[in-house]
């Protein structure tokens, strides 16, 4: 049986999800719009799509190969991917390396500090109310996980941390921080989800602290399409990180 | 020896603490000021600092009465009380029976809503960054506290929860949720501080939720000294609650 790509089921900011034939399974369409703070800064930015299709892609291959369950199946075109469709589970589950971004404004910590242990943070995934940072004792009273799936949700992101920041570093980039979607299968099970790119991590050359990542675009500091090629070039144009 | 007044050591948004004749006690003077959204929202409220200062005192009392340690020594006057010294642990121990205020703001459930398992939440005391919510892997990123301390500054933030929900439910008021400071005693002891009054609970009529806090005062809806004079009847005022 042949995929066939049929009605959209959702549009995102960054994506667009497409039903298919088989019901276990999504079109995902990465989409050119480049969006942050909540969607108030906008712009369509060519290329952006096909960028994160293709590291996604070699993301999820290397987590796969790595023994970590994803809902990745196949890439499918230059900006389409076909995945197995789960319940998202509504946390960003975010993981930090070094202090950037909203911890460095919220804990009042410079840019650019080590973190000795990762820090796994839960922010409630609704745009209504702006993705806020909540505890564990919040996603109880939410009843959007039980303490086991946290402690599972937990264990995954710091699995996923120890093999991307190992082969971010073997290709030259410091994974600062990133945050991950997980979802359940049909059997109950947690597999990562949603994308892993550089609109969902903070990379940074390892020698310069150069940015190749979606603050490139938040903080209007340069070409976001440059930068992402960049690192598609280092995960997979490079000898060293073909391997 | 008589205790002296000496000079002022800090002068806060609700009270002055001045230096003694003994190095291990402190004075506090409760200020007629109000505040809110971190000082945003002020006004001079004349009998203010008297109520707090009575209210917190009876409050004090019963927490020592019931075992738990805590910094109180003596009412002097109107306004002032005689506390032990401790070093401050900047955080805001946060506990919630029901949902209100910023919790409910964040996580988008309905204010007046019942929590099962009181919540213990962490702000950081910091007026610079707005007193964030921060979770326990933050306190330990900027060292604030142990683990073991934070283990202990929840269990006895739930103890005063027990102690004070009984001791207003005597006295026909909801304690919905209310904020606590705890210091290092020169032993390394963690002892509850600050203070314990309508500003730094949320305190709601047993029969008709009307609110007898600061959120009087937060969004205008009343007289703050009227809601306060409301408490301290109830709290010293009435023979059943007394006891
Ligand atoms: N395997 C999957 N099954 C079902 N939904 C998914 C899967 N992977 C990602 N999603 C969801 O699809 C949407 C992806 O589109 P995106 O543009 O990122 O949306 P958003 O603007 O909500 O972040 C997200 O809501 C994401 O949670
Ligand atoms: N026993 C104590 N020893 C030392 N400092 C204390 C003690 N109790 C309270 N404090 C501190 O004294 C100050 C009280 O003044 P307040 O007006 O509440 O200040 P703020 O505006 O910082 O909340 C606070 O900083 C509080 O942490
Ligand atoms: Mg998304
Ligand atoms: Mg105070």
């Amino acid at each position: 049986m042949s995929i066939e790509k049929l009605e959209q089921l959702y549009e995102g900011k960054a994506k667009r999800i497409y039903k298919t034939n088989d019901p276990n399974l999504l079109f995902v369409a990465y989409k050119d719009s480049a969006t942050a703070f909540n969607g108030e800064k906008k712009e369509e930015i060519t290329g952006k799509g096909r960028l994160n299709n293709e590291i996604s892609t070699l993301i999820f291959e290397k987590l796969t190969a790595n023994g970590i369950e994803n809902h990745f199946v196949k890439r499918l075109s230059e900006t389409e991917q076909l995945v197995k469709k789960v319940t998202i589970i509504p946390l960003e589950v975010v993981v930090r390396n070094v202090v950037a971004g909203s911890l460095s404004k919220r804990i009042g910590i410079e840019e650019g500090t080590e973190i000795k242990e990762p820090l796994v943070e839960f922010y409630y995934k609704d745009d209504a109310l702006g993705d806020p940072l909540i505890t564990e004792d919040h996603i109880a009273l939410l009843q959007i996980a039980t303490k086991d799936q946290v402690s599972t949700l937990k264990a995954l992101a710091r699995q996923v941390n120890e093999v991307l920041k190992a082969h971010f570093l073997s290709c030259d980039v410091r994974l600062i921080d990133f945050k991950l979607e997980f979802g359940l299968t049909d059997e109950g099970n947690i597999i990562l989800a949603d994308e892993v790119s550089p609109d969902t991590c903070r990379l940074w050359d390892i020698h310069t602290n150069e940015k190749f990542d979606k603050d490139v675009f938040r903080r209007g500091i340069g070409s976001l399409t440059d930068a992402y090629e960049v690192i598609l070039t280092r995960l997979g144009g490079q000898k060293e990180c073909t391997k």
